[in-house]
């Protein structure tokens, strides 16, 4: 398996499918762990970053933690590739940036399932990533991962304080647990600043598409826990599963059908100008591609249209992000010729002329 | 033959041929006259305006100055009508909205080729109108027209200042001539501006769509002369046909050619996004509708798109205006209402969903 596999391949996620997935477009859990016996990945020299690296690339792929596991050497990495990766969030914008003595990798599952950083800011950092509300299943998956790993690894480990972690925000279960969430409505009638200021009371940080600092683009929300220490994992997973994230979904289906009740044309509206721009631009940028793709998805959630379906919007989501679409299209572009590209493969792959 | 038929009539114009019509809309030619022993219209009494009014009716109707002509009654007119006349250039926004104590009114050939208004601010305003750059055969029906009714009509003349007229801008020979052009590319390029200062320095005005001081909706600009006196109508005319419009009609010509040399891409996009927007928007306000009209009469003269006639879309330049929406649904909608109706509209005549 290669990176161009991956960038043309169908993650898991991507299905569109799991439970509540008109909303919630994936759950992700991380663990973040250290190697007992090294200093944190910023505090160690060449040497130890090397011997972290090697002992988790021997127990990560000689423990068939998946059907079929690629190991991708960052440092060696051209940028479009690491790009690629931040792109399908299998690995940081922080990881895919560093410079070249730090040596880094990541390992990716066939089915994306999986994606563990070796020598991001803490040794390992393991994430699940699952399509639609799993985050159940996508915890019984890292959970068996993390201990697999541990029986073979030495993880530095606090009695008083948990599993330590180079930012004091993770120290604890060092577990972070994240849903991406779709708040097309929410964003249409304005109330998603309420949400936000509501998450933000109960300690949530609500960031966009890449994580901080990033925009919402395309009405897209991560909601995820800000600080592990205090709570059990299972309190932070329960909180989630239980409480949270269903009382955004239902603030967000009671934001749709108010535009249905009460602003159907203004809603068939958007759909279908976001349909037809996507099937007939022949300029487009990511954030209004990402904008339209976001209306489209409203579109056929609240039963507007559906000449298209949630997979080849996932599909395009990735597609239509600059390094997915350098890599499909097999050649390195301005940003001017990939306006023009990323038009025509809106047009090619929805059937517009 | 009832302004009904008007809305919905195919007035000489609309056809969208005449010479140059892929940037002369239409050619218009007005003469003011006014009765000699009657004051203006501003000073008259109403006596006054009465007489004037009927000495003009019995002339204009009795003449056969068409076929059919309808004669119709301002002070009695609901606004509606008024405003479907305006949005038609039939009568002025002036005369449309004068106070119910000045009798005015106007005779409006069947095929639109002339209208005539009665106590607009002279007592005489005739204007022939055609398709496309017809300055020359506009020019020879209206010196008929003005011929047949100055041979019962006695009209104001001074040998020294020649036709009289209320507004001193006016004197001398009464003529305006003025041409609609449509002119997206230079607008594009952003060298309209250039135009302007240069249709300015030759004292000609530049208007938008409605006369003085509207908006160039649609990219769309009525270049006309300013002074009458000190020139013979045939220097004014002469002007206009053989130096002025012809330089415009040039520019915009090197503005098209411009943007399929240098910015294809571009150009392809603003037309198949004004096309893909009309086939498809829910919510539709007049503005956008002319703009959008514009890019793709555009697309059609720099054949980029084929899927609609001129003719076609002079009608919709037509009926997406408030007053012919409302006339050809046949209801008084809100502006709300409107838009919608607008762009239901749009979709039908299109062939759109």
């Amino acid at each position: 398996m290669t990176l161009r596999d991956i960038s043309r391949g169908a993650g898991e996620w991507l299905r569109g499918s799991g439970p509540h997935s008109d909303v919630v477009i994936s759950s992700r859990v991380r663990f973040a762990r250290n190697l007992a016996g090294f200093p944190f990945v910023n505090r160690a020299n060449r040497r130890q970053r090397y011997e972290v690296l090697e002992s988790c690339r021997s127990q990560i792929m000689t423990n068939r933690l998946a059907d079929n596991t690629l190991w991708v050497q960052l440092a060696d990495s051209p940028a479009i590739d690491r790009q690629l990766l931040v792109e399908r969030h299998l690995i940081s914008r922080d990881l895919a940036r560093r410079t070249a003595d730090i040596p880094r990798a990541v390992a990716i599952a066939a089915d994306e399932t999986f994606a563990i950083m070796v020598n991001e800011e803490d040794h390992l950092r393991i994430q699940v990533l699952r399509s639609g509300m799993q985050l159940g299943d996508a915890y019984s998956q890292i959970n068996r991962i993390d201990d697999i790993l541990e029986e073979k690894l030495d993880f530095a480990f606090s009695k008083r304080f948990g599993y330590l972690t180079a930012c004091p925000t993770n120290v604890g279960t060092g577990v972070r647990v994240s849903v991406m969430m779709h708040l097309p409505a929410l964003k249409l009638t304005g109330e998603i600043d309420k949400v936000k200021r509501a998450a933000r009371d109960m300690h949530l940080a609500v960031r966009g598409l890449f994580g901080e600092g990033s925009e919402a683009l395309g009405d897209l929300y991560q909601i995820s826990n800000q600080t592990t220490l205090g709570k059990t994992e299972k309190e932070t997973l329960a909180d989630f599963e239980a409480a949270v994230i269903p009382q955004i979904i239902a603030y967000e289906h009671q934001a749709r059908q108010a535009l249905l009740r009460q602003r159907e044309k203004q809603l068939d509206d958007r759909v279908w100008r976001a349909w037809a721009l996507l099937n007939n631009a022949r300029v487009l940028g990511t954030d209004e591609a990402l904008q339209l793709l976001s209306h489209v998805r409203l579109g056929i959630h609240t039963s507007r249209l559906d000449r298209v379906d949630i997979r080849t919007l996932n599909e395009l989501l990735l597609l239509c992000q600059p390094a997915h679409l350098q890599k499909v299209t097999g050649q390195e572009m301005t940003p001017a010729a990939r306006r023009i590209a990323r038009a025509d493969l809106m047009r090619q792959r929805l059937g517009g002329r």
